[in-house]
């Protein structure tokens, strides 16, 4: 299950290893006034920065965040601590300033974008209309969206990513959807073969009971719909959401671009699973930001190949992870572009 | 060994705890817009800073980052992959703007000093002048320095704390000074009884052969001077520096005056256990910023009782930890009073 968009977005991502490059700005990192190698993962991001964007002179000005919201049939099964209206109610909070994503964008000067992927709700103004139905189907009893549809939401996200490109040097994802932790989970466990049991959790905060629930659910779920891995797009329409496609679309837009993207926690991880089932180059092109609390998190970024840069707990979703990471690159490239070297500060080498 | 400074100033670091205080912030953290915990350690940053600061309505304005420069007479015995020349190179090269610690400091909107505690070199322009003496003796074979040196940079730490502490809300600390990681490791040495080879570690890049001369080296001296952790500040004379014994008076001046530190490293950990002896309560206004890939410093923080923020594998100094710190700092304050409430954004919560 494709599209001819789907399958050029896919060929356009391009590995962004090269050694010639690599070699110069790895000669520019080693002369900068520090032990070499001191700066640690720091040095590496602006490394795997430099490759990505296919140059040695890193700019990072234009930095956006992508919020993908929508709603999730399967919440009607009681997987989560806060009622599905809540997601709206967040949507508009984003819109208004008032939410963590926005808090944290105002710091750091990331711009923030909120994309309606499938609201059940009225249109909030001030958000990107994408929106393919008033949230998935409740995937226990059906599959959550159709074939058209999975389509429709990777090729909304491929668009936005286009979009981004063209001014921006940094984007991040992030997402809302309640629901949309389970829907991970369901994926995770769909790509991996791994037990629900090992790939739920807490979500937003529920417990014991609500937890086996959320497992059992998954596993009724891909018994029934059996989706298989080796058609990434089907798994999404079996068990995914629209907020989940967009993302895998935009991750896979924007590396055909060469912009880097920052992934959040367990949801966004979710459509990277997707993304890179589609494209392996891809993986050149994400920065995963941190660890979060989610207890399947973990385990997800091992299966990915992925080690986070921080580790603080979190497990909000919106997109605050990626700020943070977006905001450690910054650094990074700001490291790189404007520290002294030895000569221009006339510092002696251990060499010397 | 101590003095009258000294003494009032630790006694005036109080402990920051006060249920009461706790509560009014954990409410308001409870409050805002996301399920209950789910921003982690910022969520903790913004309560520990709060009871630091003893006051429930958090302002973070003014930063400052000082970082504490001298010379160190150990290096003679080629403990440091650098000629001892480079710590006035590096100083000159923080006053231009040039280092790392600068160009982090600068996003962040975080101010820098550069404070001459003892460097062996001319006066440079644009330094705070604390300055004891050119460099310590080297302490393999006499004491660092002299009773009445120790004394005496701590008390320079003390005022340059007290007059930070008047207009800035976080204060950070960093350090350069070449053979500094050799003289942190005797501290922790000294204090933790922990042997040398378990708290030396490649500072800024010696190999092999140099690991285990450092570490002989330490255990020599320590022999040789016999420093009781029941005298902290004669640990200090005894195999100490400048630059530590500075640090060491700034943390309980700042602390003294209920602004929080933001530590660094391996060789501001150094500091913080001389003043952490000399004052248990100091721990209630530190920040353990990172996790360096100096070997020594996981130990060093276990001795300590601290969980460092982050872990990027980073060993240069200078504060380049603890203006990332700093910012978390910033971001976990910014949340807390700009994240609107649930009753404020008209969002469900999960008892409703």
């Amino acid at each position: 299950m494709t599209s001819n968009l789907i399958q050029r977005t896919v060929d356009a991502v391009r590995p962004a290893s090269s050694p010639q490059l690599q070699e110069i700005i790895q000669h520019r990192l080693d002369n900068l006034t520090k032990p070499p190698g001191s700066l640690g993962r720091l040095e590496q991001l602006a490394l795997r920065y430099g490759l990505a964007r296919g140059v040695a002179e890193l700019t990072l000005r234009r930095k956006s965040m992508y919020i993908f919201c929508a709603d999730h049939g399967i919440a009607a099964e009681g997987v989560s601590a806060y009622p599905a209206t809540v997601t709206v109610q967040m949507v508009r909070n984003f819109v208004r300033g008032g939410a963590a994503i926005n808090v944290i964008c105002r710091q750091f000067g990331i711009e923030t974008a909120v994309v309606d992927m499938g609201i059940n709700g009225p249109m909030e103004p001030g958000t990107l209309k994408c929106r393919i139905a008033l949230g998935t189907r409740n995937w226990l009893h059906a599959p959550a969206m159709t074939a058209g549809q999975a389509v429709q939401c990777v090729e909304a996200g491929i668009k936005l990513a286009a979009d981004a490109a063209t001014t921006a040097d940094v984007l991040g994802v992030g997402e809302m959807g309640i629901g949309n932790t389970t829907t991970a989970a369901a994926l995770f466990s769909a790509f991996s073969g791994i037990d629900p049991q090992l790939t739920v959790g807490l979500g937003t905060g529920v417990t014991g009971d609500v937890l086996v629930r959320k497992a059992e659910v998954i596993r009724q779920a891909l018994r029934q719909h059996a989706p298989s891995g080796s058609d990434p797009i089907g798994v999404l329409a079996s068990v995914g959401g629209f907020d989940i496609g967009g993302i895998c679309g935009f991750l896979l837009g924007a590396a055909a671009q060469r912009v880097p993207v920052v992934m959040d926690g367990f949801i966004t991880g979710a459509a990277a699973l997707i993304a890179q089932a589609l494209s392996p180059n891809l993986r050149d092109y994400l920065f995963f930001s941190h660890l979060s609390a989610e207890s399947g998190h973990a385990r997800m970024l091992e299966f990915l190949g992925s080690q986070p840069l921080l580790s603080l707990d979190m497990r909000l979703g919106e997109g605050t992870g990626a700020a943070l990471g977006i905001n450690l690159i910054e650094t990074a490239v700001r490291l790189y572009t404007e520290m002294a070297t030895f000569s221009e500060a006339s510092v002696s080498r251990n060499s010397e």
